[in-house]
């Protein structure tokens, strides 16, 4: 039994490269909906970081792509650009909206919990460095979580929430669900 | 200066009526949009909280009435059914829907930072305990937050990310709009 | 093995059921010594706290019952009142009461790890729901702790600390011993 | 405005002085009700432990000598035998006791937030460090508590809590009260 | 009095600037002792990070130039390769070292608390990306720490601890001396 | 599965030798390299105090017995003087040395992560009791920790760092190398 509030305190067995990985070190595809892919550097890739309450992911961005709005429910995000240009923005509790375009090597921050997005508004792709104060952030995308899970929320409950009909929330699900 | 980690142990002008709070007592009223009405009773009205890392509010539905889709970026929620039935949910970041109805005296967890949402589907007023292990766990409406903050988001984001025209994504913001 | 802080982040066989919980719907019986039976709902009731850090427990009073002077070691605790009136207080590490006659729908706070108790003395049954910043707060009522345990605390630790004769510490235990 | 979790990051006119501390050196005396006396060395001596999350405390105990049973709120802690031989012991939530005789050198833990108490059963006075992982770990002897607060505790409370009659009560909180 | 554990829920002139950093992005100066620069990105020069629990910092190397073995006393990092190639290690408890050469895009791990160095071994300037789980997580360099104090540390201290003469210290000393 | 976060709290083989070390009781031997030793009550050797957030360590030094500098990653440290008279310091990441001469009964505190040491100066043996607020602190002596690893840390490293010559690295790793 472990007793260590920290893995390899514990652990014989570890090697440098349980400490280690490459993943981010090349741009993800771009060519889907909305035109950006995440790539994750969390414990589920590198399991040094266990215990150890940091991760990493790498954004790309095609022109014109969108890292649409979500949540980290376990972290504070700091996102660092690569390369290119991207508006990034969360919003408060209180409905605010903080937005910044920011340029390479400019950093912002999305403090935990709250929603937030980045959209490369330019005509080259961009890409952006994303570091986490948990080994394991989660993400939930709005738009995905709720019109697109499963098993699916009632449309009532979006209709209301939304203030639009029925007909426009089958059709917004419609949309999401061939991409799954 | 205080160098507790709980603020009352560094007090001496403290008294009983600081630890206690009667604003939950009564219904709130139910007649706006959502046909609910969220009562706080976190550190901002109950000072005795503060360090303490607990609060609680009370939400009333009228029949119909919904506590729509939003996240706690700060703490985990168990809800108690104080009168009449709720459907409540929340969304993993999985996409996965757990979604249970609860009656009088249930209990249901809705865990850190994920999208939640109760609503009544019943014919008579319902009411429910909230209890958070944060002393201001803050709340985010998801709709709100993206249709009608202050400056507002981008329409090309918001049209992006649900899958939607600039137009519908105009329409929603005016049904937000002069509500506010 | 399961590297997030968060159970179910690494768990694929999770049903809404493992959120939710019944049994405080109905009241506990109250025939016994104290009038007053607390029924919990922690982690060990409803496996979807874990990790969590959130619990609930009722607490049912015939009149004149009594939830005697005990502590939560892991947890601060929000009480409120379901039905009926109660005197609550608590200890300061000053040896100061705080103590306050709740009534229905009113809230009280009792901080982490301090000496508290509730008294029904109406003249009609009372309720009340208790909220911890804890999966499982765990509970130590001090006369049962120390005139109760297994094997029994030294007659002349009792004697000395509650300023009492022997004869009157066994007496005490005797009142605890057969209840058991 | 310090933005450090550690205050010393933000300060400059700090000293070695300041995370010093001789107030253990010598025995406390202990020609008192319990026979023990304890000497703190808690955030309020020693300042340098400030947002550190440690510190320590001396008991002196005369033969016969009790450190009656009591609760450290915010911590746990590890008793070392400085001189002569104790009696210690810790009450769990189920009721249990955890009692061991420990001599010089020798430690002992008391685990957060649960009952505990050092006797000196011998014929020489004892010693004894006590090490806690709070700056300020805050102490609640149980009896003193329930019966020497102020305002005092209602008799019927421990009345019905020790399961004693009120006159018994009144006698109690005699004994306690000319000592304050 | 801000009552939140989040600075900015209690701010309401709080602007997008507050969690935005212009200052990584050129790289810094090379040509000192060590031929590298850390720039850093702590919440002395972003606020936004205030309570949130995560910074960054910049590394450039010239070729040949490192980043001395050093701690961070309170928190782990994540470091990534932005340009060029570096040899990257650190040494346990158990005084193991886990090194790795790694590439540009590629990261790796130096959990809270650890020596650990970069040096780029390359023919051509490296620069890196580091992230940390706090806010202010501190640096400590070794051979600074102990050879270029104010107050020094006391030769015999030094000699005894390397294993060297106090002439050798002597010498070590003067050559951090006159950087300073 | 345990769901406390208190690991006896699920347990029921529980003894009260679980939470008792008398391994620190007498003075460990100092005909070594350091003139010390440092004897250990981690949760390696008391393995109740798992989960619980401290433990102690006794450490004896010889006349002219040095504890070289050295770091505890997960703790801050307070040590009380047993016998004897010690120098002790720590430097501060500005590069400050906080020192000071402490006796018998008096106490130091030794900031989470900061480069520490104490030394006996005097004529007489002296011994200390150092508690942490971690169950398992970690220890990284410095100087061991760069010229005694294994694999061992690249001269050009430590000739760089220490801004002497390969062949000193090479001398002084030969010191430590056969005392391993």
């Amino acid at each position: 039994m472990c007793r260590s509030n920290q893995w390899f305190a514990c652990k014989s067995n570890i090697s440098p490269d349980d400490f280690f990985f490459a993943g981010l070190a090349k741009p993800g595809l771009t060519n889907n909906t909305f035109g950006a892919t995440v790539t994750l550097a969390t414990v589920q890739q590198i399991k040094g970081v266990n215990t150890l309450g940091v991760s990493m992911a790498r954004v790309d961005y095609a022109p014109g792509g969108i890292n649409p709005p979500h949540t980290h429910p376990r972290a504070t995000e700091i996102v660092f650009v690569l390369e290119g240009e991207l508006v990034v923005g969360f919003i408060t509790t209180e409905n605010k909206l903080f937005s910044k375009t920011i340029k390479k090597g400019e950093i912002f921050t999305f403090p935990r919990g709250l929603i937030h997005f980045q959209i490369n508004n330019g005509k080259v792709p961009a890409a952006a460095l994303a570091a986490f104060n948990s080994q394991l952030p989660g993400t939930q995308r709005v738009a995905n979580a709720l019109f697109a899970s499963s098993p699916p929320v009632d449309d009532v409950v979006l209709s209301k929430s939304f203030q639009i009909g029925t007909q426009e929330v089958e059709t917004i699900k419609s949309k999401f669900a061939p991409k799954k």
